[in-house]
């Protein structure tokens, strides 16, 4: 694939409270091992191999979260962490990625992934992504990875299929019918039931060229701001009046050169943390372990652990997630995990120092 | 109270794994703060405040152990500090400090403690033991005092009532019907309904010469075996061949001159995690913490918690025990907690460090 001059945008700007007390400010999700033994950000990388070289894996993050970049890949210019002036969502990110991919490469195509999503097998994901981006050569759309539903998820967007265009390296490939935003959960019932949708996963492959083209004509505020490649105090400038849209909808519910390649293997977005039942081994009675901590199960089932090290003893307890890190215990049923925000708020005003 | 000679024995002999992971092999319950700001040891001799002197402490403990009693309670001589060879139950420990304080001053009273327990308040407490002291030295009967009931335990020994004997400072004094061990339920709760019975907490009172009188009558072998105050090498030769026999058992079942004051103030010998929450603060959901930890409830109720430092996060959970000690973790529901010993059972064989 090294003649498809492929680059890599690794989107690491996301921080978050929903891993708390794992996750804090200075350390979000992505830096995290809770899903492997390194932190997401050196999986999604390692998830890479043998496709794209180091020197070709661009991250964007945060000018707070570049160190830690730097720490999570040491074997990455330095040059290849980009860092953003504030968070403006995701188009004004790969756009700011995207010309400085341009200025390396105009022939280029790129793989835009998000730092903290868990996606297996890698050799799986690595041919449909090559397929992809064969694909956006051929025929210069802006492709996309369509994830197979499991239920009926009101916390994605929906890609809804359109007609088979043909196969690349075997996989076939959709056009786009329609973008659709997180919908209520009676619409995600009929998306799911109809067979025709796909959640989208963030996860997009496009030459440089043409999402440059895209932007220019839907998001040209965004263009014409970044296409100068601005120097640094020109850039913090002008990047905080930019619209804090999605790329999915600056971009992609606009554009009509768009295509997508189903696939079905396992993705998650580990948005949460009961969802990382979904990527971790669970022993006989469902309940798994991340973190380093030693399990000591009695009598439980269904629970999610994370500890620093040391163990977690459960006695006769279901279905609940038991968190330990940077001297926090979190305990809370799998179903009110949401409601750490509601932990996190009352840090905000009590005990900030716990963030 | 001084003109009677007091001096107050402090049984901290016991280990025990009832609060792991906050008490382990090497640092058992009377060492740690679970009950208050200073460890339970600190606090049963705070509680003798202005009752007897520091030089007329004795604490009573294991060679391992007595670094620790000796860090808890810097103010002690360092002679005070008696240490068994072995652990032989508490007739012979009473025995061997009985023999030392006789040594000392022959005719002295004997406040005789465990270190583990919580009593309050303070005043009333010292008040008590200070009628008990004077009853011991008026009649020379072996005195304890009788913890009034509030559930029929069966995890205590009671003492039946005897007639009312008297007054002493104001208090009644009973002579002792007769002590029970541990009942079954169905007795337990004959014992709750019939008034005349009341907890044995281990608390006893008397003179020296009384209670060595009593051990060469009802417990020759102890008492022939420690009357030379034999030295170190000799003892530890002798010591394991004495019989690991309760002073309940030995002596106190067997005497004729017993007295019992009974006492209605606030006592537990927090025999589990779950029985924290009689000796702590309750928020207004029935929550209570100790050790330190900030706790963070939402929507919670019930539950202990014991953490060094940081926090614990609750959230929409009832009747949980959750501990954060010594890198490892602890949750399951009161009604579970005794079965923490499981664990230390799996960890004997799979993590001893852990214990």
């Amino acid at each position: 694939m090294a003649d498809l001059r492929t680059y890599a945008l690794i989107l690491a700007g996301g921080s978050g409270t929903r891993f708390w007390p794992a996750s804090r400010r200075a350390r979000p999700k992505q830096f995290l091992a809770i899903a492997g033994e390194r932190p997401m950000i050196a999986e999604t990388r390692a998830r890479l191999a043998g496709l794209v070289p180091d020197e070709r894996v661009l991250v964007v993050t945060s000018g707070e979260q570049a160190p830690l970049v730097r720490e999570a890949l040491p074997e990455l210019p330095p040059e290849n962490v980009l860092t953003e002036p504030c968070a403006r969502n995701t188009a004004a990110c790969i756009a700011l990625a995207a010309f400085e991919v341009e200025r390396r490469d105009p022939d280029s195509v790129q793989l835009v992934l998000p730092a903290d999503h868990v996606i297996r097998p890698p050799e799986r994901f690595r041919a449909t992504l090559s397929a992809a981006a064969a694909e956006a050569r051929r025929s210069h759309r802006l492709m996309t990875l369509g994830i197979q539903p499991t239920y009926p998820a009101t916390g994605y967007g929906y890609i809804e299929l359109g007609e088979r265009l043909g196969e690349a390296d075997g996989l076939p490939v959709h056009a786009v019918a329609r973008f659709v935003e997180k919908p209520e959960l009676e619409r995600a019932r009929e998306f799911l039931g109809s067979g025709r949708f796909r959640w989208n996963a963030g996860i997009f492959v496009w030459e440089t060229a043409a999402i440059l083209e895209a932007f220019a004509q839907h998001a040209p505020e965004i263009h014409g701001a970044l296409r100068g490649r601005p120097a640094a105090e020109e850039l913090a400038r002008l990047y905080p009046t930019l619209p804090a849209l999605p790329v999915d909808r600056a971009i992609m519910e606009r554009a009509e050169n768009r295509g997508v390649i189903p696939i079905d293997f396992a993705w998650s977005d580990v948005g949460s943390w009961p969802s990382l039942a979904e990527v971790l081994e669970l022993d006989a009675e469902g309940n798994c372990a991340s973190g380093g901590a030693r399990l000591l199960a009695e009598d439980s089932a269904g629970c999610v652990v994370y500890g620093e090290g040391g163990a977690v003893a459960l006695i006769g307890v279901q279905d609940l997630v038991v968190v330990h890190a940077g001297g926090a215990t979190l305990v809370c049923p799998k179903d009110r995990a949401q409601d750490v925000r509601r932990i996190v708020e009352r840090l905000e005003e009590e005990g900030p120092e716990l963030l």
